[in-house]
């Protein structure tokens, strides 16, 4: 059977929705859709919100072959999905054609079954959510605070754990202590600490750094303290609640932020609260103690050998987010965690696994920031956080008043993918302007850049230590709306694999002063462009090439990358997947007959 | 078949075997047997040297029904092996009755076979060996030197090793770090030091030690040292070769002296010798360079991958011992290992698998030990040093001029056994009788006497943390003769099973006063009574007790164990497994109808 009817919708042009990407809630969007066909019966939106009934919305012929529709976001914050059924007259028989989304993004295309048809996503979100500007303008550094530095004399550590191990030699690969069921012996430390930190501000400021970000510091058992033992205390090994407050004095001194890592999805098992092997008391502890008043927090099946865990460990207890004595603790009041830590000069927070703490806690987290001045609160998250479903839950974080934004993991992924050429430009281009669609522009802006964290393997290894796969890597990260943070290390060339590997210790005397040497040229550029910060944003590629631009009216910075082993010559025309303009040609006319050499970049800026 | 014979002959009686014991080579041994049966046609002594061929001499009768013989011992020092045979006419036959040893020692017995026949052993000794007056007084405490004191202010350790861990706190107990495989993938170090060994002589004279015998000191990969590096380096992270000296020194203004452990059947793969690893150079050592000095001491197989190692341990290659190079290097000059400790003050050297050195090598350091004066040069062996069989080769290391003594495993052992009752008290007092006999009276002298060292439990484990047995297991370690060797921190009650157990970090300022005290009344005793010294040995029992006696002439000592859980009257005869005399005679008197207390001791001393 031959359809003779031609469908076109693509949400990331004007002339088919308006406005792009994400929108507010009780705001209007213009859907357009292109049809041509001999005899069209009907042309009707097919929309619902997320989880909700289906509404069949006949569009109307505006203008050429355009049917459209204003559609009233009026049901609320969430996601919204829809596609079109066109309906002709053939043969004198009523026929319906479908027409969905693209897996890739961009343009729809048409469908054959009711069953293979995919939604476009809407998102619509509550309000605006611009982060403080300290932040957004920001450049962050994220430390993992055993492995970066000690600052006291001769290398004596602070407290040192019982039944743990230090490492010989600052120069050594990490290494976990197991026994033969893989099971963790003793935890090891470099003895890195919040005195080496603030010893390390001149260094840090130097390289143009204006924030940090610091892995857990709240007393725990292991060296990552993702195992909270005593959210009120500082872990002793890392120092004193006087160090903290050193510190947090001696970055604001500079002009520089810190945010800590809120890690309240669950605790060690050796905690405080739950108190497994009675460090804290024979009696003490919801694990040895059902009159505890840390009982209710926790899970248990089988009092008190079998509780939930965090993905099984028993070594996590999980704990009951709704319990409202937990959330009080955390969040409640003026001793509570929260506002303990920010009222000693915490300038954000990012929370450990947002995407398994209900809406309600993330919001009464918030809710408690807002009543300070400034403050930001990011989330981990490692998808595309719009969408994203977890314990079975639509995920609501990024639609206003919860998180400001998220660690960009896509990112990171998208640049890998690009610069080791398993993915085209043109699929990168694409997922990344999906995700620019997706996200509020306000949390796309505040999204919390990385290359690597201490949850990935080292960027210059994934980049097979080559120096100039390195320099787009840094390019990208730092001209990438939202805010570039630098895993320790990375800019002087730290090594290794996953975990434990990623976590060396900082190699001072021992940089790679080559990749430093890139960090300092890409933080001057960003520093020098402010369109970097705030300006519009647009994908282009070609077969070879990869495009970032950044815009403001006339002012702008473009960023075109050869990530291939063989030189570019721009003889094609380059192909932008958001509106055209007159920046976008000028970008065009400029990089015509150039040529790009391999694993290198051209970096065009406004002639102004 | 019924034989009317009667045939006694018991070597630790002065009427059948003098003198008792080892003998002197080119010397009179007098065996007596007695037979007592009708008509006997002949008795026989059958003897042979070791591997040597055996001849057969007609005893004649001298008094009663004792039949003797003068052996003369000119065949050189070794072992002679001797049984009976005894022919008797029965109905006009000659029929011939063998008479051999007892697996239990003293009393032999007839035997069927000649098969069954177990032959009596006799030493034969090259020349009285004497050790120096100071160690035979001596009172040696064994340091593990990684786990006694670390000197260092604020707790920092000497150079630490790359890829090593420190354990976080002197109270941690010890653990392997190994990977899947059981191989170990990192060393594990305390941090102690030869300063902190020198920082504790206070404590170890006023606990009455006069000498300290250290575990490995020169320079190796591992935690314990047995893996040297390079033979004439102190380990960087006890110390420097000035911290040596200064130990020494002090030590030698204290009147204590030290004793080293010498590691020369193997060294470790990354030894300045081997340098599998390339540390020491990357064309240097014998692993690499088929041209290097060092490469004729070791034995290759396949080069370089496969050589003969010890116990086929990959990280610890043998050395060919016959190598003269090696043999130079060792003990051979001015320059040598040897000489250049003990120039530097080393008062004796403990040679370590001693029963794994040639002959040749063992008489060679002892002669460059006897150019100095008062030195004294000991042996680890585990078993029976007098005819211990290892690599098919007879061991003449304690028959003169070669080893003074070596370490008393035979006497923990037996203090275990009896104490745990695993053994009953005539069974231990022969096995210790036996061991007597065995060994040439100096060496036995001269034995390093231990209950426990860095390669076994510690005592207090092995008897169940029962004080009143670790009272009892003291008391014998210190009466015994021999020197006896305290392993650092058994005076304070350390626990724990085999290695790594055993090797934890000294317990200062938690260390348990009461086995402490104990330590402290055995060594004043021992201090106090000159016959624990250089006195006559006798052993004794009853069903329930277990006795040693230390007399000279009329002084004397005796120690009387009830090793059991029920008070024991003395009610039977004691039986002393020697020759009686006047001061065996008036011990048995003394005890008659004395009640010993479960798991007690009397101590009688004689009343002058």
């Amino acid at each position: 059977m031959e359809r003779l009817v031609f469908i076109r919708f693509n949400p990331w042009k004007k002339s088919y929705k308006q406005p792009f990407g994400a929108a507010r809630v009780n705001s209007l969007v213009r859907l357009s859709i292109e049809v041509i066909a001999q005899e069209i019966a009907a042309v009707t939106l097919v929309i619902h919100k997320d989880f909700e009934e289906t509404t069949f919305i006949p569009m109307e012929k505006h203008e050429g072959d355009f049917y459209s529709y204003e559609y009233f976001l009026n049901q609320g914050p969430g996601l919204y999905y829809y596609h079109f059924e066109v309906e002709l007259h053939i043969d004198g028989q009523r026929q319906k054609v479908l027409f969905g989304a693209n897996q890739e993004g961009g343009e729809g295309q048409i469908q054959q079954l009711q069953s293979d048809v995919w939604d476009f996503q809407l998102t619509c979100y509550a309000q605006d959510d611009a982060a403080p500007q300290w932040y957004q303008e920001g450049i962050f550094y994220q430390i993992f605070p055993d492995r970066f530095y000690n600052a006291n004399p001769s290398g004596v550590l602070n407290q040192r754990k019982k039944n743990s191990f230090v490492y010989g030699t600052l120069e050594d690969e990490p290494l976990y202590i197991k026994n033969e069921k893989g099971e963790i012996l003793r935890w090891d430390f470099f003895g890195g600490n919040l005195k080496g930190i603030q010893a390390k501000i001149p260094y840090l400021k130097e390289l143009g750094v204006t924030g940090l970000y610091l892995n857990p510091i709240f007393e725990a058992a292991s060296n990552h303290r993702y195992d909270t033992a005593d959210f009120l205390a500082i872990d002793p090994m890392l120092g004193t609640e006087a160090d903290f407050i050193a510190l947090v004095e001696s970055l604001h001194r500079n002009d520089m932020r810190i945010i800590l890592d809120g890690v309240f999805s669950h605790v060690g098992q050796n905690s405080r609260y739950f108190n497994v092997d009675g460090r804290y008391g024979d009696d003490q502890g919801a694990y040895r103690n059902i009159r505890s008043p840390y009982y209710s927090w926790f899970q248990f099946i089988n009092y008190p050998e079998t509780y939930r865990s965090w993905w099984g460990i028993a070594d996590l207890p999980t704990i009951d987010k709704t319990n409202r004595s937990f959330q009080t603790f955390i969040y409640g009041g003026e001793d509570s965690v929260i506002s303990k830590w920010t009222r000693l000069g915490a300038d954000g927070w990012r929370l450990d696994v947002a995407d398994e703490l209900p809406e309600e806690f993330i919001r009464g987290i918030r809710e408690n920031l807002n009543q300070f001045s400034d403050k930001v609160l990011i989330g981990e998250v490692w998808e595309d956080a719009s969408n994203k479903i977890s314990y079975k839950e639509r995920r609501n974080y990024i639609l206003g008043n919860q998180l400001h934004g998220v660690m960009n993991y896509p990112l990171r992924e998208g640049v890998i993918a690009l610069l080791t050429s398993q993915a085209s430009p043109e699929k990168i281009a694409r997922s990344f302007t999906r995700l620019y669609e997706n996200y509020p522009k306000d949390i796309f802006f505040n999204n919390f850049n990385n290359i690597g964290t201490h949850d990935t393997e080292r960027i210059f290894s994934v980049l097979g230590e080559q120096i100039k796969k390195m320099d787009l890597a840094i390019g990208l990260l730092f001209l990438f709306p939202g805010v570039p943070c630098i895993y320790y290390g990375d800019e002087v060339g730290l090594t290794g694999g996953k975990d434990p590997e990623n976590r060396k210790f900082y190699p001072w005397n021992r940089e790679d002063r080559t990749i430093y040497d890139l960090y300092k040229k890409w933080i001057t550029i960003r520093q020098t462009t402010p369109t970097v910060i705030d300006g519009e944003l647009a994908f282009f590629y070609t077969d070879q090439l990869f495009g970032l631009l950044r815009y403001q009216q006339d002012q702008y910075v473009a960023l075109v990358l050869n990530p291939t082993s063989i030189p570019c010559l721009v003889s094609e025309t380059l192909t932008f997947l958001t509106e055209e303009n007159k920046v976008t040609n000028e970008i065009g006319q400029r990089l015509a007959n150039q040529t790009i050499a391999e694993n290198s970049y051209f970096l065009l800026s406004s002639q102004s």
